[in-house]
């Protein structure tokens, strides 16, 4: 090791910093207006005090601004800052050895023993000169008018008076020396807008819209719609791909390879001579009709989620232009996907491996790109995880560079170490394991895993019950209490949940044999819904969607916290805010009988004794009871009500 | 981001290397001939096989070794090398998309399904041109014609076998393409000797080594000492300062400032007209004398621990010609030693902030290579703490690239986080709490942060009963059974240990009032013992020493696991060694009464089964129970033997 390359002076060790992802690599997350607690292990050697500082920086920001960390024990401090913007900020930990300080501490107690203190007072003096120079006009007269007292032995008394004062601490603090201060690595934070942690998602094919059966669907028949969605509380409508579709090898109703001339085709079958993923389909209308739908779903507080199916069909113009951004087979034809022993003749995956990856990069960007500009603003992603990870890291960058407003949500449902990745890369939201966690062991492991671990620093997920891929076996019962219960803890678990639209609704749950997907799938074929339709499900749906609007403590995912409960068919959780707004859920997993246990209430979570009474509210039925100390009763009819949804409330 | 900076074609991804120290800004820590087990998180997008490397080096090889990394379930691999030599290590994981192994997989699903895979093959013999150009010259030759039969329509049957076989398997795994091939950061694993990790300290002062009383005594008084020594079993001789001793505030016995002319002084007084930390003290001997101490040391399979305390008496040649190494204060002198409100005016530290560190890190590095010279491979650090740590990393980087056998013990008793930093830094050796840790909670507690958690990477733990600076609660009533208990458990659970000499031995235990020192410290003194002297402490130290020597599981610490016992007064622990040694201690803590329990045996961790019998054999006393399955009653008189030392036995 060469001298040269070190600092020999720097004694302070910055270690441990918290929140932090893998060294560094990787920014953690949160929305604006956030408080960020940073913690560090900060030491040097010998005894000496230390003074620490939490600077941070918006990416706009030119200058650090810098607060101090105090110590909490352990040589660990703490600080924190909020963040006000959207985009990204930085920060870091500076710890440098506090001569002043550590002076006025030996000071103190050489005069507690009695000691005379004369030398000291003359090394304080000396330190006292090189704060003036560094100090304000005003303080500089003050400091060195404090040095002039230290070396007039006459002053001695008033000097050891001015030694220990709280003016000398304050003005170290101002004007630090910061000898061979040390600096740790910078991290990062992503700001989202709020939506990003809190989010109502409704699922429907555009093209089942329409009012008269048998017509395809409009962009402007949605837009009547709107005022339906908006009632029941959801402000993210998200949309499957509304490209031109291919005709070459199109699928026909339930995905039959013999297709019929006038079958719709799947919309993951993107592009035709129309057009690709930059184009619409003429069915659903113009562009300037989309844009009308993007400007409706404003006024009714809603936004739409496009759908980024990163395939091709036969006909997408990518296929004619660029055969080399696919896999070319011997025979020269294009490598269509596979799953093996499956084959999907429609589908053109793209080939990340290309040696042209720099242009289909580029074309990728160009269609984000267009979209934020017909006002588009969250974006799901279909099957991410089979595009390579450094184009996702790259291209969310470059657009939340220019678009900070915009939220990736990562429709991956594969391995936990690849879900998990594309997250750290940067998807805003991702899709969970929640829809098969169906057991209270499931659930509490599942979400313990998501809210106790590092993932609660970048992985928000965004639970879904169904989806119009997905019917799941919970649901293919068709039982009521299984729709009412699976859509429940969606929307009271994550803050973040969405449905698949009237499919829910309705409790559709024919299976296609063998799969989990439905038999006669909105994939395949345009429906057609009687969105007058009302019932107990559509109720309950608008009720908690309402009550999450209204209770800041289902704002929040990682504010959970599971209660123990005297029974395996019953689970219980509590959800918290720091504005004392208290949450307590009680759900019956049992959908054919009634269940009853006694809930553990972590007291100290609630501000109470364990022996002090108050009120669990239902917020769904009005009913109210009140409980003491950390045991509450409970009983649930599957038939009537599934689940309790608590408001713990004072009792004055 | 620039695409300029990426290489897209790059698809895999690695995290979460094990082991690894803060983000590989630290090495790990083994001793040579030991397996390294490195475990990572490796991954691509999509559904392709990958290929996982390990790399390793050792400093002084030109190339790297690779090794193939196999999964062992949720994207993680593991792989292995072995540290042959002392020196350091570094090693890195490698991962690239396994294009051949992809094809070979999904060519077996198709030909499973019955499909006619001609295209593929002809995909496949692309592969093996690709792959011949890297292969043998021999290997070519089969490629080739392996590719010339997948190109044949007419061997069709024949190529179909080839394309699913193991050889073409094997060839790939030889001749990869490594096409994108991603590289993870280098770590480091320092590799000391053995006794890095196995040692047994014996620590004395060689001026009471003297045969007659009132005479001070020499290396070669100390040499005469050596077979006793051997025989109980140390291996690690550990001697205070033996450098010449201040006069100028030289302390007096008892640590009184008011020394008497015939006093001998503090050996931590460094310093005189005769020379500072390269010189000998006089009456010690000469540097031919110590080098003698150190070669018969070693005719007694021992070595000697050198003591470096970083300070001087005001007399040391250092404050004469360095002056500005330490702080002056305004009235021209040199600032002495101060834990406020005490003055230790017969010491100057040394202050690490010197303008002029450069030459007195110079210096200092000259003083342990002057020892090393002498034959020094073991330093004992006075107070590493209040030195600074770029300094440590330094010199023991410096030093062990020189004198790779070179162990360094960090004789620091501070706060956690910075005896942590030490052993980081570089130390192979560390004290620990182990002194102040008595009670069976407190000695879980411990032993467990220490052995199962990241410390058990770098903190190698030498255990202390006593020093000669610290003379314990637990010991100060001078009981024999807590003198025994407390060497027991320091020898048993600590592969590293040590004992300050005869002190411990004779359990001397007069208290210094209102001190954890000794009254009439041998700091401040010279001692005469009775050398022949034997009782049944010395006995017991013999004999677990011997006992140490022969149970390879008792020269590992982080093989420890403690065991479930029904009695608070016990405690019971489990080490297990790779080659079938296994140990099983129990210790009654309560030292005046008889106490009983039952032990929880972990029956996996002795390969046993639950209703499996095996035999506990006493190594000390020779007793022997036959215990069945998880449970074994243990009964202890601390009058008697106060632990049992089992080596678990099978029984044929």
């Amino acid at each position: 090791m060469s001298l040269a390359s070190i600092n020999g002076q720097q004694r302070v060790v910055i270690e441990k910093i918290t929140p932090q992802l893998d060294g560094g690599r990787f920014p953690i997350k949160t929305i604006t207006n956030e408080i960020v607690n940073v913690e560090a292990d900060v030491f040097a050697d010998g005894h000496d005090y230390i003074a620490v500082r939490l600077f941070h920086k918006h990416q706009n920001d030119k200058k650090w601004h810098e607060s101090p960390m105090r110590l909490i024990g352990n040589d660990r401090y703490v600080g924190s800052f909020q963040t006000i913007h959207q985009g990204s900020y930085q920060y870091a930990v500076e710890g440098w050895v506090d001569h002043l300080a550590s002076w006025q501490h030996e000071i103190e107690l050489k005069l507690k023993d009695r000691q005379y203190v004369n030398v000291e007072l003359l090394v304080g003096a000396a330190q006292l000169d090189g704060l003036a120079k560094r100090a304000s006009k005003e303080d500089k007269k003050g400091i060195l008018e404090v040095a002039k007292i230290f070396r007039a032995p006459d002053r001695y008394d008033e000097a050891t008076m001015l030694a220990t004062s709280k003016q000398l601490a304050d003005w170290g603090a101002q004007y630090p020396e910061r000898q061979g201060a040390v600096r740790s690595a910078e991290l990062g934070v992503v700001v989202d807008r709020a939506r990003a942690q809190f989010s109502t998602w409704y699922s429907m094919f555009p093209r089942s819209a329409a009012k008269q059966e048998g017509q395809h669907g409009t962009f402007r028949d949605v837009i009547d719609l709107l005022p339906r969605i908006e009632r029941m509380g959801f402000d993210v409508l998200y949309l499957p791909p509304i490209h031109p579709i291919g005709t070459k090898f199109r699928k026909g109703k339930n995905n039959n390879v013999n297709c019929q001339p006038d079958e719709p085709g799947v919309p993951y079958g993107i592009g035709s001579e129309l057009g690709g993923h930059d184009a619409i389909h003429p069915d659903l209308g113009t562009l300037a009709d989309f844009k009308a739908l993007v400007a409706a779903c404003h006024q009714h507080g809603m936004e739409i989620a496009m759908d980024l199916a990163i395939q091709c069909s036969p006909d997408h113009p990518w296929a004619r232009d660029h055969k080399d951004w696919f896999k070319i087979r011997p025979d020269g034809s294009i490598q269509y996907a596979e799953n093996p022993p499956k084959k999907y003749q429609d589908i053109y995956p793209v080939n990340f491996e290309t040696p042209d990856w720099q242009a289909l990069w580029l074309e990728l960007k160009r269609v984000i790109f267009a979209w934020a500009e017909w006002g588009v603003r969250i974006i799901r992603v279909d099957n991410p995880h089979t595009k390579s990870f450094g184009f996702w890291e790259w291209l969310i960058s470059e657009t939340k560079a220019v678009y900070p407003d915009m939220i990736f949500l990562a429709e991956a449902f594969t391995r936990p170490k690849v879900m998990q990745q594309l997250a750290k890369l940067g998807y805003a939201q991702s899709y969970t394991y929640y829809t098969w966690r169906n057991t209270k062991a499931e659930l509490t492991e599942y979400l313990t895993e998501l809210t106790k671990t590092d993932m609660r620093h970048y992985y928000r997920p965004n639970f879904w019950p169904n989806t119009h891929d997905i019917n799941p076996p919970v649901l293919q019962s068709g039982h009521e209490p299984a729709f009412i219960t699976r859509f429940f803890m969606a929307a009271t678990l994550s803050s973040n949940y969405g449905i698949f639209g009237p499919t829910y609704e309705y409790m559709v749950h024919d299976v296609f044999p063998g799969k989990e997907e439905y038999l006669n799938s909105e994939k395949y074929e345009i429906k057609h819904w009687d969105w007058e339709h009302t019932n107990k499900l559509t109720y309950i749906i608008t009720q908690i969607n309402k009550i999450r609007k209204e209770n800041e403590a289902l704002q929040l995912t990682n504010n959970l916290n599971f209660c123990g409960i005297d029974n395996d068919q019953l689970i219980a959780y509590l959800k918290t805010h720091a504005n004392g707004n208290r949450i307590l859920c009680v759900v019956n997993l049992d959908g054919n009988n009634r269940q009853a246990g006694v809930v553990n209430v972590p007291v100290h979570l609630i501000g109470k004794n364990p022996d002090q009474e108050y009120r669990v509210h239902d917020l769904l039925t009005g009913a109210q009871y009140v409980w003491r100390g950390g045991q509450g009763y409970v009983e649930l009819d599957p038939n009537i009500v599934p689940f309790h949804l608590f408001r713990i409330e004072d009792i004055w």
